[in-house]
């Protein structure tokens, strides 16, 4: 039973695939206990062979192609990230008839059906759980024990360093242009930050999983995305004064039968479970006709949380080949259509500079309400600071169309000098 | 593809029946785009057939037996709970060559070795994600996702009952007695409530969880349990003072190359991800040595949510028969060692009835530390409140036996009157 062996040929030893290599050492003898198998990465492929590294230098190699065509190697681990080589690597890896393991977001959210047909068609297994929410069970939950339900809606944090730096922003009171510098110098955000900040890296995620859920792949291009550069200390502090928090969130929700999917800063409800995932950590919040609502968080990225679902992945592998399963990849056909954030009926939080003038509000109201957008009064949550020239407050549910013309109403006739900030809410 | 069908006896046809019957007619048209396979239930056992119900007559019977033993059924689905008949019924189905979904969490923790070893060697499904937790993916993310960790501690709330009137008191500052009348007319408590507020629910869960993390049975005779009937609105309101809340925990945790798994009620600091799970909502937080904490909560039981894990299930069981899988069952061995709660090193709150005497707290103090437990005066978090009587304090770590020595030695002697409450504290 014990003899049993699962050689892994691993792409990439980053941050990621030095954590995943330690977990298979250091967890050797558990991992052996659960699988019967022991999983042993015999060769990893490197881009710069000079770079110092932890490991003996006869593992590494910088030709990657020798491991996905290599006859020893069972299962190819890819952790190299982006879509050229990874994708014509995991392709000649499937082709070859080896299971394939990967953390790569960005390939699965933009070719994720040709692979998953390639493995199914193969009989192989591809895992990719790694690719969202770091170590917390996402994909897979998903694909098989929330399988019955349809899903009613999804809404994720899916991006550590942007929850970070809004959950700084919060605490500290601080802009974001101070908490971006603050976080590059602790290596939480990236030199240049754009796929986080700006949206794409959740922008992949929140694919995969609508891909996943719908069971048709959502096309990247379809996906409604805004960053959170643009977030002010300012509106930080109105969200808390009005009871939200702002988080950028991945959300997906069914429209008759398409799905919309979109990326942006939320005023989102202290109430609701995912405003208390702060800092680093991802949550992802589903809610389903049967189960209702769900919810799940935890470390989002990082070596060690990331190398847990790599890992938990490989065990899953090696018990497929142990029982000489044929795989279990679940295949989804491209082209999912989708919604445009267009018809999107959403309440809004507006933040806007005004002359000083006694009928300022009731001018504003009356652009707004030719548009079909109203003003939350029942709730009462309008501020007017005067003394400030600024007027916050949150609208009705209104069509984002109409909220857009609404907003481009707001001029210097009805005593607007500018609007400040608009920002989607989710209750 | 679509001709493909898996037939379904399922035994039971109570909350948790009738609901996964529903889930698979409603969605249909999606769980058979998911898997190629009409899922179809067939056959329904039930004990009384005087019952008014929502299905046609014919699909009934009275005869377990004649569903575990028919040829037609492929695989079944056993909902009726307890060990017997149910055990002998899983048993004969498994024996029979037939798939198995269970919802049942005593019948796991108290046969579950012996039933997945035979479901192993018959290469079969036995699948029982419905057992815990309701609609929350659990056991398969801790079986899959997460078991490349090691399990350095686990803690739940799996029993909605006892949430539901923990809640209820800390919200309504009211008392045991009162909230449990009130959610038994609501009909969230059974008339017996024993199996909920004596804990014995959780124990059966967290049983499960524990068997499933360390790869072993733990025998339910060697778990700690303690239920919440104790516990007053008085500990309640000095819980919230100290920044707490009291929740009851299944807690289990790795001692050397053993297991402790405890049932009681926890003073849990707010602060933690499981104190916001409130009302019939579930949660478990795992906290593993590569993934860090990661957390999971929803909807822990009623008809819907646990139709969504059985489901889940029959998915898994439908693909797996598709692609001509030899099984999935994982088994694990029985007699998983254990270590006692008499090892344990926790901090505790206590509540006290003194003499009003300037000197009492002293006395009490040196009486408690002459059994090596010392209050935690670092925090200033002790109470007195001499008006009542009341003295409320927080110790630092001690060994639970040293504990409860030292609480032996509160008598009159040292001031006190009578001890009231002691409740282990989770950080």
């Amino acid at each position: 039973m014990a003899d049993r062996k699962l050689r892994i040929g691993m792409l990439g030893y980053g941050t990621v695939g030095s954590g995943a290599y330690r977990m298979l050492v250091d967890n050797q003898a558990s991992i052996q206990a659960k699988t019967g198998t022991h999983i042993e990465v015999v060769r990893i492929g490197i881009k710069d062979s000079t770079k110092p590294r932890d490991l003996s230098a006869d593992i590494f190699t910088t030709d990657l192609d020798s491991i996905v065509n290599d006859p020893d190697i069972d299962t190819v681990v890819e952790l190299i990230g982006g879509t050229d080589p990874a994708c014509r690597l995991v392709e000649t890896a499937l082709v070859n008839g080896k299971n394939v393991v990967t953390a790569n977001k960005e390939m699965m959210a933009k070719h994720g059906s040709r692979l998953v047909h390639l493995a199914k068609a193969k009989r192989l297994d591809l895992h990719y759980e790694a690719a969202v929410g770091g170590g917390i069970p996402l994909i897979q939950p998903l694909k098989h024990q929330l399988a019955g339900n349809d899903v009613l809606k999804m809404m994720g944090i899916l991006n550590g360093t942007t929850n970070y730096i809004l959950t700084e922003m919060q605490q500290e009171g601080a802009d974001f242009a101070e908490v971006l510098a603050e976080a590059q110098a602790k290596g939480y955000a990236e030199a240049d930050p754009t796929n986080d900040v700006d949206g794409f890296d959740t922008m992949y995620k929140i694919s995969v999983l609508a891909s996943i859920a719908f069971g048709r792949q959502v096309s990247i291009s379809d996906v409604y995305r805004e960053g959170i550069r643009r977030i002010s200390r300012t509106d930080m502090k109105y969200a808390d004064m009005l009871g939200y928090t702002i988080k950028l969130l991945g959300i997906c929700e069914p429209v008759a039968d398409r799905v919309r999917v979109r990326v942006h800063p939320t005023f989102l409800s202290k109430t609701h479970p995912l405003a208390s995932v702060n800092g680093v950590y991802n949550g992802l919040w589903i809610n389903g006709d049967f189960v209702g609502d769900v919810m799940f968080s935890g470390r989002g990225a990082g070596s060690d949380p990331t190398a847990s679902a790599v890992v938990g992945d490989l065990i899953d592998v090696a018990r497929n080949t142990a029982i000489g399963g044929p795989g279990s990849a679940l295949p989804y056909d491209a082209d999912m259509p989708t919604e445009s954030i267009d018809s999107l009926k959403s309440r809004y939080y507006i933040r806007l500079r005004s002359y000083d003038r006694p009928l300022v509000l009731g001018k504003i109201a009356t652009a707004m309400g030719e548009h079909g957008v109203s003003i939350a009064a029942m709730e009462m949550k309008t501020l007017i600071l005067h003394e400030q020239g600024e007027i916050v407050f949150l609208t009705d549910y209104a069509r984002e169309s109409d909220f857009a013309n609404a907003v481009k109403s707001l001029t210097d006739e009805v005593g607007v000098i500018s609007v400040e900030s608009t920002i989607r809410v989710e209750a």
